[in-house]
């Protein structure tokens, strides 16, 4: 690949060593690890040191880690387990206006089959008031929603806060976890959430393997029934190397957790100041304190996404204008419009999200071509006043 | 790994040439393929090249396939798919009692949620009649689901004329080609099927990818449900190594099948019969003649199936006492029970699942083993009576 690659919430690089980790079940260990003969046992062990790596990450037990094939599926996996598992309960769920879509679309599948939905507002910088999520729940309330980290505008909800009002009334509380865990400090415990889903592919993990966290005793059936895999949780053939490799990424996401932000938080900061003093009319969006240490989101007036990330790419820049699992459709962003967002805007945004590969260099690069950029494009747009 | 592999119905080895394709997407694109800057563009068009890879396979269009992460995502998707997207027709359901545990288990779950289901038998063959299914349908049945060929005992059902009169009241019609797809000839047309699901891992492909066929026009809702992935239909960040695995190992599947064929259907019958010549009051499971290729299921009196296992792994040779989906449990088959296994032959059966990989002179080895084996666990046995 060639270029600068700034889009590091769309998914990062695989990490050599991880890699490394993941061949030989790629190659020799290609046993299944349910079967009972030797050539399971290499894999079958393989997948419990990745449960207690991923566990280790998120101070769980390894038993309350279940693998999925990805972020999307551990959402969904919660939100409609949880449902399908409290129906006793009753049917109501609740969903911050801000989450993923994988867990608004799964609440909208629920409410095909005759759940009720409510949705929480975010305020202006993109937080959920734990009081509102409180005011949210009813007693047939089964599974509550808060994202840990918005994939957009970057603010880090007060998960523990929220968490607390959001099971008063003894609804399960689930938090998408996918752009904090390995990224930021994540414990199930301070967080006291029931359910988490994380991705290893947002800490340079490869595709393909992903985790929800289950509480013990939790309540939640299947989202894929089948074999007896996960401890009859998630059925089917376990992605071997892919669950390999999370472990691995688990594992050096924890070790090098502090040293990853502190080269990404002053770059974060760079970029985000440094666009904001060069280019007029120019809007950060969500928190600068509560905030993803890669996010820089900025809506610009009177210019195109399409256009400026076009621009941006023929200038050796990859970013994206939102969500990559909404960016192919250029849906204008949900989140974006939660928080209040003029919808010529949100149309107008642009999200770099850095990793600790990320240099200086590259941001300086950046801030030196976005600028001349966005002058042309208003320069063409019948919009600009400026 | 060490030792006669006979086990490939629980997973076959990544070829190296199918690895070396998915290698460039370990490595350097990493890219998301829903990313509309340039690192998006290259995993993009592979996973566009693999979807008509898998097409060419069974003779649909690229269209008509959506990937998934495994077999039984796939089974899962087509049923519950199928059941969430037929509601207004009805909540009505068959599976024929010899399906995967990922199709009986996805009815059962479905069960809870208020549909009701309808299981057809097999006879002692393991065949399906075609006049019970058409028994079972009524005008408010949505899927029926009969698998292809038994991962269990290999017997080949007449799909496409199960599913002419399957789809006589208007029901969409599931086949399982898990263990058929890319190992004999699989074609949508021919079967009539409306959703058909396979895996890479039956041909060797990797694990972590699979895909459900779903017939142009099929009203079939997501299992998974979030962003705009599969045209909308399975969300989720594409697992693109795995994905272009599945779609290399379509297209050598395809080149290779006649010769991989017959290089197993030999093997096959000499492994069948010479254990039945050298072993007393041995059962051969399945049809003789509309049986996978590679499959050799068997039960032996008054042996236990774990013994075996154990005792033939001492002596080198991979081999399962059924599905693996269910071998760690260890649970009595539900396909023997369905043809009418007493139930302590059952859990006496062993199944070799050959793949062209294998050789004459390690089927001439477990004909060599396998004899004494079962002798010395007889001379220990209180039910022989040999």
């Amino acid at each position: 690949m060639n270029g600068i690659y700034m889009d590091n919430a769309a998914g990062t690089r695989l990490l050599d060593e991880v890699l490394e980790e993941m061949m030989p079940y790629l190659v020799n260990e290609y046993g299944n690890p349910s079967s009972i003969h030797t050539a399971g046992t290499v894999p079958r062990k393989a997948v419990e040191t990745a449960r207690e790596q991923v566990a280790d990450l998120i101070g769980a037990q390894p038993k309350e880690v279940y693998f999925t094939s990805c972020g999307t599926e551990a959402n969904n996996f919660a939100i409609k387990g949880s449902a399908w598992g409290g129906m006793k309960k009753g049917k109501h769920i609740v969903v911050s206006a801000i989450d993923h879509q994988s867990v608004l679309y799964s609440a909208r599948a629920l409410e095909r089959l005759g759940w009720e939905v409510t949705h929480v507002n975010a305020d202006k910088k993109g937080f959920v008031d734990p009081g509102e999520v409180a005011v949210a729940v009813r007693d047939d309330t089964v599974i509550v929603s808060v994202t840990h980290a918005s994939n957009e505008i970057g603010t880090i909800e007060s998960v523990s806060e929220i968490c607390i009002r959001a099971k008063e009334k003894g609804a399960l509380f689930h938090t998408d976890a996918i752009q904090t865990a390995g990224v930021i400090p994540v414990n199930v415990d301070d967080l006291g959430v029931d359910l988490l889903s994380l991705a290893a592919n947002s800490f340079y993990g490869p595709k393909g393997a992903a985790a929800l966290y289950i509480r013990e005793g939790a309540r939640v059936f299947s989202l894929i029934d089948g074999g007896i895999q996960e401890r009859g949780r998630r059925a089917g053939t376990e992605n071997v190397p892919a669950i390999v490799g999370l472990g691995k990424a688990a594992e050096l996401a924890k070790r090098d957790m502090t040293s990853r932000i502190s080269v990404t938080t002053p770059l974060r900061d760079r970029l985000m100041n440094g666009l904001e003093q060069a280019i007029p009319k120019l809007q950060v969006n969500g928190d600068r304190i509560k905030r993803l240490p890669g996010n820089v989101h900025v809506s610009i007036e009177a210019v195109e996404g399409e256009s400026m990330l076009f621009s941006l790419a023929s200038a050796g820049v990859m970013a994206a204008s939102g969500s990559s699992c909404a960016d192919k459709a250029l849906k204008s962003s949900h989140v974006l419009k939660a928080i209040g967002c003029d919808p010529a805007l949100a149309n107008a945004s642009i999200l770099f999200s850095l990793g600790f590969e990320n240099t200086l260099t590259e941001v300086d690069h950046v801030l030196k071509v976005l600028p001349p950029i966005i002058e042309r494009l208003r320069s063409m747009s019948p919009l600009w006043k400026g």
